[in-house]
């Protein structure tokens, strides 16, 4: 394997056209960008794509699913070095979420092939179909799903979407056949390595451009609802209210204190409250709340489980509420692989760039692709932490920096 | 003043009978009744009425908001004693809030003339068109304020509905002119005596079926809103959240758990919470609620307050949440009037109707007509506490023994 550590130039005005350009498929506003699965938008955007890869020199496939490869082929043969994003977005999202992994993928085989060559081993760039739920919530990393074989044939009509129709209906209103899914199946990648925006405020805390990512935190979504009785706000005593708003604060409270307090990298999240009836004068029948519990650690993350569930038991039954939940999602933790951990850290080093090593706290289609590569992931930067709005924002000297560490990473592994 | 103890009797046969058929105009289900204000239901509802009015020999009177009024000549003539209630329910509501008030006017009126013969002094029931809000949220005693003339000519359009139109549209569509508004002002109601469901437990857990109000609570409405920063549900660590879901939980708990330390008759309610963007994987950005906070002693009602506002600004700071408020509504507490609280209790004893005397945790058209008459108020044992749903109930026992402490307490005043 070549061991090189020569400079890798990206050039900062193709990356910062092609982040613009692509951006402009599901245009928001001044900065945002909603481009769902399957949409007008999206067909626009994975052909600019496309082209891209054509233009540089790179073999282009779409797959059954819609998923866009460029592929770059090696000297020896053998299994291939792939990297890549997704190229769907939240409805608004911003133009680096997803997108900027699959442009970084582009930008750096068409450097490494215009500075070093044909490579030993074949390279590919990918661009995932979907990965944010944002048209069908249970679509659940469909694009690297269906990479891995991992899409059950009963999804195509339990895949719904937020307006109904089915993510089979979806597929063949742009020409995909659900029923030739399973030959988007690939069992002949060694290495999966993807850029992402950090979407949090660590590296910014740091002062730092770029992560190495050792991580992808534990996932679980628990979906839960309390019941009491609806009662009139001025009638009914304290002391003998069942009143589930009682319950939800306490409980709301008591589980994202308990995540404070457990400590970094432990977050737990209630994003979601619904009441009913909502009304002012009325001690509400239900809340139906949600909980988001991340943590990488498998052992420490069922810790944090166990003692959000006795929680709610707790308060529930002392209030003599009804409580029930439901695991709505659940991700283990995906680690990365060591080897290529370590390999990112000592190319990004040779090219200069001070990086971080970090957990990575959102999900990612890595940890699908983990199922049939070893795989590792960069972070770039994001201004303020932010995410999923027309607000975040890297630089694009950040960019350059990540990309430079991701063309280092597969030299390393293909050249 | 007549000082009789003769028994009165009220025939049970007939409070049934008219409690279901006007339950029978905006019926919803078995039990359930949906009658808004300037509704088809609430103009067969009135219709009804004042055709059992005239029925039972009273002089039938629309007023030009649309309250029903019946009226028995008294032979001294003189200032009128009165009685009634809503006529209007929730959406759904049950078939006695409100309607069985103005209907117990009715029948008391009828017992005594038909028991008793003309009276000294006039003697109303009145069936108010608007009590509950449900129709237009604003509206905030709509009949009784015509009555006290506290109906501002602003308030014609101010006041809006649900599904957007205004007040005096709706009243124009039930042929009623907005502009005669002022002529539903009375000058000459000397008394003023509502019977009511409780909507609370008390009188169960007491085992009484009647109580006698000496006081309507104090209320204070809030429509609060704390924001913060919308971000990643996994990549922004706990320590540096901004994030005012933690601060809402943080503080509903506290505020509920005041009024229950504080003990009866303070009740804080939190019954209405909007989260945005409301989605299990993102921190919110906002959450908007309600407070309802009530005590009918007018100076701990406002340490009440003080603390609840205090506590909302020390959790907002301390989590660097913004937070601002406003108080959508503020009744002061109304007391009864001290004279008909004892003459109703002794009237009670003299028809053997074991009675309680209370505060009312609810608000209600008593307290606006407090501004232009003597009142008081009787209250009838609700099931398990219940209103404000289809399965609100009284007995006809326990509406019997109420009606016969109205009509004796009416008695003592007019003959």
């Amino acid at each position: 394997m070549s061991r090189t550590a020569a400079p890798i130039h990206i050039d900062p005005d193709l990356v910062e056209r092609y982040v613009l350009e692509l951006a402009s498929f599901g245009a928001v506003g001044d900065s945002g960008v909603s481009r769902t699965v399957y949409s007008p938008e999206w067909v626009g955007a994975t052909r600019c794509y496309a082209r891209w890869c054509e233009e540089a020199g790179l073999r282009v496939h779409h797959d059954a699913v819609g998923n866009v490869w460029g592929r770059l082929e090696g000297s020896e043969g053998g299994k291939s070095i792939t990297s890549g994003s997704h190229i769907d977005s939240q409805t608004p999202g911003g133009r680096y979420d997803g997108a900027l992994g699959a442009l970084a993928a582009l930008i750096a085989l068409k450097a490494l092939k215009e500075q070093f060559g044909t490579p030993r081993r074949p390279l590919e760039a990918v661009a995932f179909c979907e990965e944010e739920s944002s048209r069908f919530p249970n679509a659940n990393y469909w694009g690297s799903r269906a990479i891995t074989g991992r899409i059950k044939p009963d999804d195509l009509e339990k895949v719904v979407a937020f307006s109904g129709e089915t993510i089979a209906e979806a597929m063949h209103a742009v020409g995909l056949d659900p029923a030739r899914i399973p030959e988007a199946r690939r069992d002949d990648i060694e290495h999966f390595v993807e850029l992402h925006i950090e979407q949090g405020p660590i590296l910014e805390q740091a002062g730092l451009p770029v992560a190495v990512v050792d991580a992808i935190t534990g996932i679980r979504h628990y979906r839960a609802e309390l019941r009491g009785t609806q009662n009139h706000a001025g009638a009914f005593p304290m002391d003998i209210r069942r009143d589930p708003m009682a319950g939800f604060a306490e409980i709301a409270s008591g589980l994202i204190n308990t995540a404070h307090r457990m400590g970094r990298p432990a977050v737990t999240t209630v994003g979601r409250a619904v009441v009913e009836p909502n009304f002012p004068g009325i001690i509400p029948a239900r809340v139906e709340f949600s909980i988001d519990a991340r943590h990488p650690d498998p052992v420490v993350r069922h810790r944090l489980y166990a003692v959000h569930e006795a929680m709610m038991r707790e308060v529930a039954e002392r209030r003599g509420l009804e409580i029930d939940w439901q695991v709505m999602i659940d991700h283990e933790p995906s680690p990365s692989d060591p080897e290529l951990v370590s390999m990112l850290n000592r190319v990004a080093r040779e090219q200069g760039v001070p990086v971080l090593t970090m957990a990575s706290g959102a999900g990612h289609d890595s940890q699908q692709m983990a199922s049939i590569a070893k795989v590792a992931m960069i972070f770039v930067r994001s201004k303020d932490g932010r995410s999923h709005t027309p607000d975040e924002f890297s630089s694009v000297e950040d960019i350059v920096a990540g990309i430079k560490v991701l063309a280092a990473g597969l030299r390393d592994l293909a050249y």
